[in-house]
């Protein structure tokens, strides 16, 4: 694994300070799954009545775990719940073997917490293809579950990352019947990262009470305008997951509440900002907005053409305000376009208008925009209502550095 | 423009020697639409009798040449015919302007060569959005055509270049009822390289008679086995053309011969392997070969995402044997596979077996194959009878220079 020693650029100042989600305990520990001197292992335990919902990679090899959460949901909430993760080793393409090591971890956990092997989750994140050593992992479960706390979220978020710079979280609350419920999620994630959710795990708690159907629902919905509209490099993992679960321990029923939603959008978008600030080499934060195409699935389809493009990356990696390269890439999604109606800014700055540069660009204001850390390219296509908003990192020397030399 | 000095490692060791092929003619010239000090203008004049097939870009924002050469594919080959090329400048996405610099040219070229405009091809390619300096080819045309030569078209090959490092040449001789009839192919082409004929400019000539209806056919269907099964890094160009011409000067009628489609199919393969080799900052040819999938389109799609995979890319110029992200690729690919079913090569190692790692791989022996420059990938799917096979390279530091870096 390449020694990372940098934090991206484009990290927030600090962790939050997220709240305690009461009936979600976390514990970590150092297993040595994979890495030495650090945490690799958290465990979360979830009160008996928590509601859980999940949204994973659709990738046709999926890794074991995740097909192993997939058979798990929707299970009665009666009893308790539980969500182990380890770093360090993605358990996947292990064939039988992958199999045998997620039953053998869940029936530790089941045994160790009294949770119902049907209610234990779990997610390996790191290298594919080498057995998982999970007795590694089984070893320490006495040790995490005696170790239990509301205030360990902040060392789970540490001891889930890979080749990520910084861990991260985020919160939200919201008041319903001048009774206040606490969101806190966290994220890991930084390279690999494109729709169909990408080499990210993201863990959302909640202490409100959120009928489980309904839940599963609106995470769904989430995920299609957040963590689906991101990518570092357009490559998709094996192991993506997210999971969400609200507890009810606050007894304030959230279900359908409009504000709870907007609180749970604004966490899910700020998790999902948060992995693009830490794509691998990232020195920029870019917004890629279309409008006017002829559907918004279209207007999707050009922004993620125009944010996975590596001649659009590297031209912002070069601060150049290289619009042909948008140009290109609309012209290559797939979905429809008209070369003369299609018109670019660059932040505020109009560049090319209806299929040729406009006569008021002067590079130099664009070129100024460019040396910004936040970058706003907006497309309109010129021919229907459609829109949509993506997210992505530009293309450096840092992300060959990286991935050159990530396994050997 | 980045400086670009230094030839690509996987250049031949010399242009070939390509035979005159009677009935064309060729001549360059510094026209200086963007460069100094070099030629970037080409002119090829063909004989009443050159039949001609051509192959375009699939892009929505086609430029106004492509546009144009593709109204006048199927015309009466009765009387001579040409081609005019220029390097610098792509006429893309330049609205009216992009239109009128194309007929400015035609008509020009119609003029000094006594040929009519509607047999009159040209390409243009370079930077994009800007309008491109017509005046300057305009005023260079009784040059050109006074200077015509049946050994020019190497120079002809240097002329096209962009941010290529090597001038790129083919050739193929066949014998039909004991007469020899020669074909010679050049080729420009190193980035913004993918299937729909990315920035592809390709230009081949046959003194062979070939009716005109089935070399468009013949053309096409050799196209989608060559130029469009490479890429370099997934994106694809506003411009990319190839032009054959079959000027018949040979009086041996190659219509419908299977050597003469197996000596044009090498060519065009050559060419299309030179554009690979000739990636940005390319420093390994990469086949990619898939077997066992329930198509050969299905093939082709899990080969071009695992070509376009940023992390298989880096992965094997850090010369790292990680099969692991070939599983991901041919995951995230959208054509179906089992994880359970899935073989997969470096070279003549299997590495891994039907869904996990082989029992008698040793990663000494992988890795000793990824220091080769050519490295061969084979993934068995395991589910039907689908093959393909693309080609791609490595994606380097070198890719990042000369793209973070090419307008400013």
């Amino acid at each position: 694994m390449a020694n990372i020693t940098k934090i991206s650029p484009l990290a927030p100042a600090s962790f939050p300070d997220l709240p305690a989600i009461k009936g979600a305990r976390f514990a970590t520990v150092e297993a040595g799954v994979r890495y030495a001197g650090r945490t690799d292992v958290m465990l979360a335990v979830l009160d008996p009545g928590t509601t859980i919902a999940g949204v994973f990679t659709r990738s046709s090899t999926r890794a074991a775990p995740v097909l192993d959460c997939q058979t798990k949901l929707g299970g009665a909430p009666d009893q308790s719940a539980a969500i182990l993760v380890n770093s360090g080793n993605a358990n996947a393409f292990t064939g039988k073997h992958g199999v045998a090591s997620v039953k053998a971890i869940t029936q530790a956990v089941a045994q160790a917490t009294g949770t119902p092997e049907g209610r234990v989750f779990t997610s390996s994140t790191g290298v594919i293809g080498e057995a998982l050593p999970h007795d590694r992992v089984v070893a320490k479960l006495d040790a995490l579950n005696s170790s239990l706390s509301e205030t360990a979220i902040e060392a789970a978020a540490q001891a889930i990352m890979t080749t990520d710079t910084f861990a991260k979280g985020a919160k939200a609350s919201v008041t319903i019947d001048g009774q206040t419920v606490n969101i806190a999620g966290i994220a890991k994630g930084s390279g690999m990262i494109a729709p169909d959710m990408a080499t990210m795990l993201v863990y959302v708690f909640t202490d409100a009470v959120y009928d489980q159907g309904k839940l599963q629902t609106l995470v769904a919905g989430l995920s299609d305008k957040t963590f689906n509209c991101i990518t570092v490099d357009s490559d998709t993992s094996t192991s993506d997951s997210l999971l969400m679960a609200a507890t009810g321990a606050s007894r304030v029923d959230a279900t359908g509440n409009g504000d709870f939603a907007d609180a749970l959008h604004a966490v899910m978008q700020d998790l999902a900002h948060q992995v693009v600030k830490d794509g691998e080499g990232a020195t920029k934060f870019v917004e890629i907005a279309v409008t006017g195409a002829t559907s918004d699935k279209d207007a999707h389809t050009h922004a993620m053409a125009i944010a996975n493009s590596p001649l659009v990356k590297t031209a912002i990696a070069g601060e150049d305000p290289n619009w042909g390269r948008v140009v290109m890439a609309v012209g290559k999604s797939g979905a429809p376009a008209d070369r003369d109606t299609l018109s670019i800014w660059f932040g505020d700055v109009l560049v090319a208008d209806k299929g040729w540069v406009s006569p008021d660009y002067v590079e130099a204001d664009a070129a100024a925009l460019m040396k910004e850390q936040d970058i706003k390219v907006t497309v309109d296509i010129g021919m229907g209502d459609g829109s949509a908003t993506v997210w992505t990192c530009d293309l450096t020397h840092g992300y060959i550095e990286i991935n050159a030399d990530y396994r050997s």
